[in-house]
């Protein structure tokens, strides 16, 4: 079957591969919709970084690691014992890796997973392949008014919705969320599906600041027009958003984010940094603020995201600004994102050729 | 009257200057004794920072300002409508300066007022004076039971208790403590008054190590001798601890602190710093660690302190290492401090020779 494997830095090949076997426990799936991210992006890059050099404490695998951790797909096959799901389903895959044995794990953190990782990441098969098998516990249905390529949109918005539950929102908090590339803007639309009175959203991109607009921020500007800080505090009662989501992550947004926000408010960091930025915790200090940061999320917040999406609260498919097919992942679809970040949101590889047979339609 | 008046960098003059007067919902007090705190040290050092120089929002003063924020004193006038108070009565002052009219202030945590300050740093006088008028609302009664000396230590006591209050304590958390100067050592303090089964304390030098040991800490050890980190988690059912208070304030306790605590857990930041230090935030993000970070006290912490102290649950005096007079205030107390920092934990300036009146006894 054919696999997107990760070898290295700008090293990325669509190989021939066996297909995993299918175990007690466990499911096959043909993915059908397959998100590429900025995690991906940040392997092609830099990496490897997050991608395993050395065996994984959980999969025991290295590079070379099939790629594609945010995916939708079809039930091809159940493993002994496998009895919640049939062939033929349309599902989505929660690409969580964790011990169960760890602290983190028994206290139900599974996300922080001391020895934690990702299918499509860190072994285990990926989502850029003809077929992958995971554990049923790592599949949820997915119903069958949401298109498969919407499924493909459940992982991002999921790591929206966890970061969301991290912070203390009220149906008539202030938020700034900063940065929309496809966190902020899930984010953003996660605050509206959650009934949020005001979305500020700061964003250099004039493109992304229109997707910021359309789905429902009430105010979008760019830091490099306004100072972020001076007109979110003038929007919020002139005290500072409530809740400020850093979506950047870079030096100007985390100075922005705790410097932006009201006293006793909370800064969420949903970013992932490359390296170390100057901080001073006095700005944190003088209005006794909150930072708090966010990785993956739970099967809850997979869920709730699904439901949503079902209820057509969520109308999340705008995000997809181009679909491309596995042959042309590296051409069309990390290379378009690195130089057309601007205009992307979300790249979907389509591997199946489901688009002509999905049930659910737009 | 004699006053301790802060004119710059290395410029602290003993001058005589008038009197306030007292005014209406007003109460003059002679100190009695004052503690010498961090913060004096940085403004003598490096200041102004804290002290102003152009007019404070509140007090509208500006440098020469009278120092001395830690103090416990004397009734000696009550300003019209006072009825709360009689001459006479043994007082500690909560130096805390709000607005009262900015968004904290209505939101009932003062101590984050958007336009605050600190009798003693702000102007509004101070105690290190023969007279010091301060509004009936910043005064407390200090129990019979507590001698003046051992007020003096309700102000540090008081930072100490509001910190614990931003974290989520439980009895049977483990805490680390990084930094045993008399912050530290009052949250050691205070952590023991509240019953906490396991007190991990990390600091440089050997005499604050043995005071934290006195003070109850359970574990104390020098991160100069062993990895505070993977000491402090073995220390901790290997997940490392519930609860970090940075105390410190270095590069390495920042670091330590947000590296240290388990996932999910908690650090407060109690430290002031001097300046940006190197932080990355995946530090926090792949355990999703909470960062916080408290400033000053409000009432309810300060009546614990004093309430815990007259029950004999807090039992501070040891940290007195030494006792001066108003004269000697730079050289035998600032610069003490400074360059027997080692040696010294708080000392005292006595203003107004009570020692030998004081009712209550040791
Ligand atoms: N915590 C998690 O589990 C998790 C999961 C997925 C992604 N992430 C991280 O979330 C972040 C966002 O992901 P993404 O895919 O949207 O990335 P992205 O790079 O596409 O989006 C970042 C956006 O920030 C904007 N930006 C840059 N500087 C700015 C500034 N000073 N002010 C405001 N906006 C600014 C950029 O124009 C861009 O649109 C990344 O760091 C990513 O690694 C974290
Ligand atoms: N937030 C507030 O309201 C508030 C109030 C008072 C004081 N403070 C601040 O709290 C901090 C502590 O105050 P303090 O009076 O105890 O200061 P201090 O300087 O006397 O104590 C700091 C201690 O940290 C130790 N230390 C240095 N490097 C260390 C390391 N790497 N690991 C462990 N210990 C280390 C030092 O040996 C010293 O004993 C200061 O930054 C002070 O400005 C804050
Ligand atoms: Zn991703
Ligand atoms: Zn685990
Ligand atoms: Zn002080
Ligand atoms: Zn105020």
């Amino acid at each position: 079957m054919r696999a997107a494997r990760y070898y290295g830095k700008e090293d990325i090949r669509i190989e021939n591969v066996e297909e995993q076997k299918c175990g007690a426990g466990q499911i096959r799936i043909a993915p059908a919709f397959v998100g590429i991210c900025g995690t991906d992006l940040h392997e092609y890059l830099g990496g490897p970084s997050f991608i395993p050099v050395e065996p994984h404490p959980c999969t025991k695998e290295t590079i070379p690691i099939t790629l594609g951790h945010e995916f939708s797909g079809i039930v091809t096959e159940l493993g002994p014992y496998v009895s919640s799901f049939y062939e033929g389903q349309r599902v989505v895959v929660q690409p969580t890796i964790y011990c169960g044995t760890c602290e983190a794990c028994k206290a139900g953190v599974e996300n922080v997973c001391y020895n934690g990782g990702f299918i499509g990441l860190s072994g285990g098969g990926g989502g850029l392949s003809d077929s992958v098998v995971v554990p049923e516990g790592a599949v949820l249905s997915l119903p069958e008014n949401i298109p498969l390529d919407v499924g493909a949109l459940v992982e991002p918005l999921s790591v929206a919705w966890h970061a969301i539950s991290a912070a203390p929102l009220t149906p008539d908090a202030i938020v700034l969320v900063l940065g929309g590339g496809p966190i902020g803007l899930a984010i953003v639309q996660c605050l509206v599906a959650l009934g949020t009175k005001k979305i500020i959203v700061s964003e250099v991109s004039g493109t992304r600041q229109r997707f910021a607009r359309d789905f429902g921020a009430h105010h979008v500007f760019s830091p490099t027009k306004y100072d972020p800080v001076g007109l979110s505090k003038q929007l919020s009662r002139n005290i500072g958003p409530d809740i400020v989501f850093d979506c950047a992550g870079v030096p100007e947004s985390i100075t922005t984010a705790c410097t932006a926000v009201k006293a006793r408010g909370t800064v969420v960091n949903v970013a992932i940094w490359e390296k170390d930025v100057p901080f001073n915790p006095n700005m944190l200090v003088i209005r006794e603020t909150k930072y708090t940061a966010v990785l993956g999320y739970q099967r809850k917040d997979v869920q709730a995201v699904i439901d949503h999406l079902a209820a057509g609260k969520l109308k999340p498919s705008k995000m997809i600004t181009s679909t491309i097919q596995l042959e042309d992942l590296v051409e069309c679809g990390i290379k378009a994102l690195i130089h057309d970040k601007e205009n992307q949101v979300k790249i979907l590889v389509e591997v199946g050729g489901m688009s002509r047979v999905d049930s659910a339609v737009h």
